[in-house]
């Protein structure tokens, strides 16, 4: 089986990292790396000899030829160098959030059905064994039904140039989101506030609903003293915790409940609670880098296979929530329907 | 110095603490212990044989005759017991939230004017070494200017039977928050939902606005796997996590900080993010009962002296709150102004 | 049936536990509180007004004629004080450990076989949920064989008058090691260092041995800044952490084992070491009050019932070791049968 | 100023990450790899395309004369592949512990010493910001005189197929111990056993002697299922807690102390304990890379300058106590003076 010749524009933070991968993995051949600065380019590829360096997205399109081009620079840029990558015959993989706004992401999703290319997006959560398990735990009903979802991604900074705290925080919540509950969201609402100069949220909170009537709130902050990465799925038969900054027990899934008994409710008025508080326990996760099984399953489905890959759609679902949230920001947090 | 004749109503869950801390103080000779239920005043009385047993308000005014009464009822009855208090010529300490309304709460704090009576609100938290020196620490700049509070206090359970989620909960946080903060809620904004027959809100958020252009938000539950008590204090100079459950260190202050330099904001439309990562360090707390605490400056500004007891304004304050983040939640989130 | 008269003898930490768990128990009616300060007799006797009291043992015994006492004095009275009980007729249920050497302890095991009394020594550890699901675990093979024990319970203070440390908190390991292995010890290793000016050692170490080659080993302290109740069963196919100050999950269970393979240690000396990392769960514990449960088995066994009761044996075994341990301390480390 | 032409032999997991370090420092020029297995060095050393490649290290020596040479190889190999450095004219960074044995580490000392090339020992913990801050806590008196240290360094395998836990894991005990008590132990007591066909010690306990009286306890396994990597020092004034594992908090003072109050010791034979519990605190520390820090302070030293570097004496004097703990081993515990 022929390797699938391989490329990444935007050698910044996360770039490097898909370089990396593409070189260690048997389906792909790393053929191409750009970067608008010529330094970077130069930096990265001295640990891959093989691969040829551009400053120009163009000319590595035309003369690296890849099948695949991975785009990993700030989001303002991505619906031009997706397009260029489609129309240079390449599937992309983009960098999450898909594009700066709903509309230049259903362009690039169009234009690749057109060129017949495929365009994943990065939801690089989905590929965890951690966010895995948790999806196969409701999916199976271990968990009942949803009551509602928690989630907390704080820290210290890092201040983005280029987007505010929920652009750049929240697509993480919500691509995890999509994936684990499998519905699409209806409704956000959006409140936060701004500390900095630049006048962007480094401080958000979102409340999304989904068709299935549960909803998940989201606290998103850079002015947090303490790194916090940690989501509730509370349910009817037992709920997870899920702490991505545990080493090595994630997920953490309590069997307890809380039912209701209205035997009483006519002739008493009352309802009976009652609560289950049954053990705990902390199973053993695929501990594979995401990126790499991510990688593994693209090429599955390049070369026609069936992966539960994030695609476009998914994509431009995160973006569309983005978008909402921001207006319900500064319509002082009214909920907008999706 | 002579004791201050008590009396406590309602013998619950809280009342036999309020019978205890009057036991064993110094200030005060527990006089009257009373409940509806005949067989729970008999059994709590049983400690305290010096005191009458009633299960009569009414009676208990005219026959042991207190100079102070502790309402610890549900909170529907807290306007009419405090009433027949104020009435029979007692002082009132009455359990948080003050009354079931903003209604309700100004014609108690009216009456007690009148009849030149003093209503204090049990606020015990205030009363804490943990949230004073939280206080402290704000008041004397230490945390610089806050960027926005964040509270989680979730459990699973207990369902309260006459209010919501947000009735039984927030008045912690609200009380904390205007001792702390020391300004007055403009705003409040409340999303939640409900899971159970009776229809009450059982997981909630709020969104407080303060005078100062600080926001709290809280995150309450019925519903949480695990008992969370988690108060972020993000301040400019240093943050405060408060963590109630922690036996030893309960308040960790972060000396971090984020600046921003805006020099090269006209001409490179840059803005330089910097961070400081300090030490962290827990004080020494002062760990007496919070309850006693409270007993004694009561005892204090009864006699005249002066004490940061709770007074039955800020009662009201928090009252207020509560009441207009119904209003928000049956508005699907709307602010509402106070 | 009758309920069993029951009296205690030294009010000081443990004793008015003891008190009021007789009290609430529908097994024993309490007759009689003892204790040489009157001060103190009278402050317990409070809780109890039909509950006689005395200064004297011997009159309590004369006069409330108790079935049962319960004795809860320094260590240096335990002899003394169960023979008063045994001879003038109760069964006697000793604060551990059961005496102060081997000798006294034989003596009086001794004299309540002559009385026909039974002598229980109090390993309230034993009567916990998360002790006994430890038993369960390792009696019914679900860890393996062990391959050793390591315990730590260590403090700042309180530093005792009248003991050691070892005497002071090695009789809670050593009843839980005897409890859950099942076994006898066999020889016992101690080092540790005294820091204070009565010239006791306030840190110690443990180097137990039982019949079955398990090795326990402690680590004791007056001397620690934080407090820690910790203890690793470390089995062949599962392991054990059993965490006292946690809250909901004292007791862990790790699936987890290392197997060896010798196949190739024959031809190229090679061993080959398999790990396993299974999942790690939390079992929900009874979470009674140990000693009510111990309350009530002892009932149970002076009606002539059957339960895993502590019985002096059991004591004079951990005084055995305790007795040992001093000597290895004062031969610098050596070795002691026992 | 030139760099110095730096070489690793060993590329098995520590060597790649000298490689690394001296790659990236301006002090060095990396210019020789060597391992005995040639697939290991061409895959190691096609991130250097610049430092040739040998599978002798004499060879080597003669071909790329580098001025100093990482040894990393186990550590039956050490002393005979220092020494072939140390012909060869380089200065010598031996992997720890220094020797096989304390015979084997005197002869390659005296031999550094003839041959007037410097012999260091890679005791990377006493770079890094935690254990520095530690030693200047301690040498600043802020613990004031040290009642003991105790030391948990356990995790489940990695067995090793050279050495005993001992001589794997207590390296970096002992000269952490080493640098931060800046005293010589004086003796050492083992216990431990084994679980393994190889009969090597898995898990075993060392009670170290100091000068100074302060002893230091450590407790070293592959059978543990949870990682431990935690130390105290308890000091009279205040104590430390060094956690190794935790991400921004490894280091935490604890104001905490006891004091006696002999006063009445003659008149009433009464030692007054004092307890005093103060603030605990995190500092900020240095968080460089160890391995980083400690080339750079080598290379001042090579070039005539100062730095505190871990000298092959302190490499003796760590092989000295584990030479002497499996003497202690065999003669089940004894005590081994050194």
């Amino acid at each position: 089986m022929s390797r699938i010749k391989a490329a990444v524009i935007g050698l910044g933070y996360w770039g490097p990292n898909l370089a990396r991968n593409f070189q260690v993995s048997d389906d792909y051949e790393l053929v191409g790396l750009c970067d608008l600065d010529p330094k970077r380019v130069e930096k990265v590829a001295a640990n891959y000899p093989w691969a040829k360096h551009f400053t120009s997205a163009d000319e590595m399109m035309r003369t690296a030829k890849p099948e695949i081009v991975a785009v990993c620079t700030p989001v303002a840029s991505h619906a031009p160098l997706v397009k260029t990558a489609l129309e240079g015959g390449a599937h992309v993989l983009c960098e999450k959030p898909l594009a700066a706004n709903v509309g230049e992401a259903s362009e690039i999703i169009e234009l690749a059905n057109k060129r017949e290319r495929r365009l994943f997006v990065d939801h690089t959560f989905q590929y965890t064994g951690a966010v895995r398990s948790i999806r196969d735990l409701y999916t199976k009903g271990s968990l009942g039904e949803l009551f509602y979802v928690d989630s907390v991604r704080i820290n210290l900074g890092l201040f983005q140039p280029d987007v505010d705290v929920i652009w750049d925080l929240a697509p993480h919540d919500l691509s995890i989101l999509n994936f684990v509950i499998g519905k699409k969201p209806v409704s956000v609402q959006a409140t936060g506030s701004s500390h900095n100069p630049r006048g962007f949220a480094d401080v958000a909170y979102l409340d999304v609903r989904y068709e299935n009537d549960v909803t998940a709130h989201l606290h998103l902050s850079w002015l947090s003293p303490v790194k916090v990465r940690r989501m509730i799925f509370a349910g009817t038969t037992s709920s997870v915790i899920y702490d991505d900054l545990e080493m090595s027990e994630k997920v953490k899934i309590y069997d307890h409940g809380v039912t209701f008994d209205v035997s009483d409710i006519e002739t008493r008025k009352q309802v009976l609670v009652n609560y289950r508080r049954g053990e705990m326990r902390a199973p053993a996760l695929d501990n594979k880098e995401a990126l790499g099984v991510e990688l593994r399953e693209i090429a599955s489905v390049i070369r026609g296979g069936k992966a539960p890959v994030a695609t476009a759609e998914e994509g431009l679902s995160v973006v569309r929530v983005l978008e909402a949230s921001q207006k319900s920001l500064k319509q002082d947090g009214a909920r907008i329907a999706l």
